[in-house]
C-alpha cells in the first residue's frame, strides 16, 4: 500500500522496522535513515528474507535541508522519527515543506534544559492542518499504549474517568550487578529530575524519587516503584474529561539505585571533562565504556515487563475500577526480532501507529497525541501485532 | 648525635621527618631521598627554620646499587624506609652492604602476590646478626605501636596473655560520599581479602568481611568493626607466651563500603586496561584522577582516630582486663605538621624506633619485631612525642 522513511537505526527502529516488515501488505517500502548508515545496512540485511523492498541512506536529522531532500528522493506515504527526541522539530520542519505525515514516539525537547514539555510540538498545529498532513504524536508504549488504554477506558468502560495510574515496570534482569539499556545520563537524569503528577487543575511537584509505592504486578510479583513526572500526563489531563489526579510510576531495583547513586557520588556520571594524562575526557563517556555495552545486554536479559493503566471513575453512577496492560516477556522479544523488551514495547506501537496514518483510520490534518483518535483500531492492532493486552475490573489499587 | 636517610616523601615520611626535626637533639640531620626529588625538597622547604640540616636526593628504591651509592655517600645512622614495602628487601640489601641499622613500619610483600607474611624478612636474621646491624621492622602504629603496647602489657600487667583484640577505628570525616586516603586499590585489596585470626595454635581464616561488630570506642562512639587479617598478628602470636587468640578489627562506614562495592561492581577499579578512544586506560587509575586528590583531604578532615589494645589474660592467679589506646585527633595534627592522623600515627613512631636504635636503646644486631624490646623507652617517648596513650582496667570487651 505505502511507503515509509523510518529515521534512526537504533533498538526501537529495529522493532518497528521488523514490524513493518512483518506487515507487508500495509508496508510495501521501507527506507531506513540515520547518521550511521552502516547501522542501517545492518538492519536491511537481517531482513533480506523480506517481501519488503528495503533502502537505507545517511542523513544528519539536525539538518532540514538534508531532510527535505532525502524525502523528496525517497517520497514517503509517513516519516517515522525514531531517533533522539532533539531532532523532532527539523523533522516536523521537513514534513511540513514536503507534506509527509509525521510521527513520533517521545516529545520535542531542548538539548540543553531537558524540558519534557508538548508546547514546541503542539506550536505546529495550525502549520500541520494548513498542510493538510498528520502529525502524530507520542506513538510508543509510554507514552502512546498507556494514552490509547485512556481513550479506550473513556470509550468503552466510564463516563467520567477521576484518577489513572500508569504503572511501568521493568523486572528483566541482565545478570550484571549494574548496567543501563541506553545512555546512562538519561537514566540518572531520569531519578535525579524531581517527579510531578497532576491534581485538581494543576502539577504537584516532589522531590526526586520522594514517593515509592509497592505494587504486586500481575505475572511479576511485588516491585519497588517511584512516581516520575512523565510526558503523557501533561496531553491527558487536556484529554480526558473530568480527570482529578493522574499519576506516572516506575520500577526501580534497590540495586539499581544503589549503583546509580555511588556513581554520581564520585563523579563518574558527570558530564564535565576532566584531564587525564594530557587530555579531556567526560568520565560519563569514560563509564560508558566501562559498563556492558548495551546492546550486549538484549541476548542475555530474562524476564517481564508490566506496563498499564489503573483507571477509576463512574460509569452509570456507579464507581468502576479498570486496570489494563500488556505483558512483555525479554526473551521472547528478542528471538523475535532481535531486541528485548524495553525496545519491542516502543517500536511495535510506533508500526501500528504508522499503519494507522497510511491506511487513512488516523488521518487528520492537524498536530494529535494518540488519544486523541478512536482507540478501537489500535487495540485490535495491538492483540495481533504482538503486544496483548489484559484488563482486570477488581484490580490491586495504587495505595495512596 | 646522628643522622638519618628518609626514604619515601609521602605523608608518614612527612610527619617522620617533622618529628625528627622537632627532636633536634637526636636527629642533627636528615637526607630525604626519594624516586621524585621534588617531593623532599618540599618538605625540606617547609622545615626551613629548623635547626636540623636537611639535604634531598633522587634515588630508585628499587635498586640496590643506587641505594648503596646514596648511603655511602650520605653515611647515615640508619636508614627510615617509608616508602612502599615492595622495597623492603632492596633497602635491607643496600643496609647490609653499607653496615647500616634498618627501619620500615610495614613488611615487605611482593608486588604480584599481596601476600602479607614476615617471612622474607625474617630470613635476613643471620645476616644482620653477622653485619652487626639492627633491623627494626614494623614501627609504625599497627604494627607497632599495637605491638609495643602488647610488650608493655606483658611486662606490667600480666603474667599470661590469653587473648588480644586490637582495635583500629579511624572515624575522620573528610566531607565527600567517597574518597580514599590513599590509592583505592590498597582500600579494595583489604576489604576484598578474607579474614584471619589466630586461635589455639593456628590460623582461622573467614570469608571477606564476614566478621562484624560494633564496638563503643572512647572519645568516639559505637562503629561498626570488621575483622580483617593484619601483619603484627604473625609476629605477636609467636612473641606472646600463653596467647591463646588474638584478632584485629579496623572500622569502616556502611557508606564507605557501598561505593567501594559498586564501584568494584561496575569495573571502575580493574586494574586491567581497556581501550578508550585509541588507547589504554585502567579503569581504576582513572577512578583515582575523578577522586579528590587523597593530599586534598588532610585539611578537611575532621574527627579523631582511636587504636588500641584489648588483652584479656591473668596476673597472680587473677583475670585482669586491660585496654590501652591512642586518640588522635585529625585537625590537630594537620595544623601540626600538615598530615592529617592517618599517616601522623605511623609516622610518629618511625621516628621514635629510629631514635631508639640510634641512642643504642633498641641496639642488638639481627632482624627484631618492635615487641622483642624492652616497651617502656618506646611507652615513654609516645607521651612526649605525640601519641599519649590511657589505659582501662575495665573496658567494655569485643563480644565473642
Amino acid at each position: 500500500m505505502g511507503k515509509v522513511l523510518v529515521i534512526g537505526a537504533g533498538g526501537v527502529a529495529n522493532v518497528a522496522i521488523h514490524k513493518c516488515a512483518q506487515n507487508s501488505e500495509v508496508f510495501q517500502e521501507i527506507c531506513i535513515a540515520s547518521r550511521t548508515k552502516s547501522k542501517c545496512d545492518a538492519i536491511k540485511e537481517k531482513l533480506k528474507d523480506s517481501p519488503v523492498k528495503i533502502t537505507t541512506a545517511q542523513v544528519d536529522a539536525d539538518k532540514v535541508d538534508e531532510l527535505i531532500a532525502l524525502i523528496e528522493e525517497v517520497k514517503p506515504d509517513i516519516v517515522m522519527n525514531l531517533a533522539l527526541p532533539y531532532q523532532d522539530l527539523t523533522i516536523m520542519d521537513a514534513c511540513l515543506a514536503t507534506k509527509t505525515h509525521y510521527l513520533d514516539t517521545a516529545n520535542y525537547e531542548p538539548e540543553d534544559t531537558a524540558k519534557f514539555e508538548y508546547k514546541w510540538q503542539w506550536a505546529y498545529r495550525e502549520k500541520f492542518e494548513k498542510a493538510g498532513i498528520t502529525a502524530l504524536l507520542g506513538s510508543g508504549f509510554d507514552p502512546g499504549v498507556t494514552s490509547v488504554f485512556s481513550a479506550y477506558a473513556m470509550k468503552h468502560h466510564f463516563d467520567e474517568i477521576h484518577y489513572i495510574d500508569i504503572l511501568d515496570c521493568n523486572a528483566g534482569d541482565h545478570g550484571y550487578p549494574f548496567a543501563t539499556n541506553f545512555n546512562p545520563e538519561i537514566n540518572i537524569r531520569e531519578v535525579s529530575a524531581k517527579g510531578s503528577y497532576w491534581e485538581a487543575g494543576h502539577w504537584i511537584e516532589t522531590e526526586p524519587m520522594a514517593i515509592k509505592k509497592v505494587y504486586d504486578f500481575p505475572q511479576i510479583g511485588p516491585k519497588d516503584m517511584y512516581l516520575l513526572h512523565h510526558e503523557e500526563l501533561e496531553s491527558l489531563a487536556l484529554h480526558i474529561n473530568g480527570i482529578k489526579r493522574i499519576r506516572f510510576f516506575m520500577t526501580f531495583g534497590e540495586s539499581y539505585l544503589t549503583h546509580l547513586t555511588c556513581l554520581e557520588n564520585v563523579g563518574m556520571t558527570s558530564i564535565e571533562p576532566i584531564m587525564y594524562e594530557g587530555r579531556e575526557i567526560v568520565p560519563l563517556q569514560f563509564l560508558k565504556a566501562v559498563l556492558p555495552d548495551p546492546s550486549s545486554l538484549g541476548p542475555r536479559t530474562k524476564g517481564k515487563t508490566n506496563i498499564g493503566c489503573i483507571f477509576t471513575g463512574v460509569k452509570n453512577g456507579k464507581t468502576v475500577h479498570y486496570y489494563v496492560y500488556n505483558v512483555c516477556d525479554h526473551e521472547a522479544c528478542y528471538e523475535e526480532v532481535g531486541s528485548q523488551a524495553v525496545s519491542y514495547t516502543t517500536g511495535v506501537p510506533a508500526m501500528i501507529g504508522a499503519m494507522l496514518v497510511m491506511n487513512g483510520t488516523w488521518q487528520k490534518p492537524g498536530v494529535y497525541n494518540v488519544e486523541e483518535f478512536d482507540p478501537d483500531p489500535f487495540m485490535a492492532a495491538l492483540n495481533k501485532w504482538g503486544l496483548p493486552w489484559q484488563e482486570d475490573f477488581n484490580p490491586t489499587l495504587v495505595e495512596d
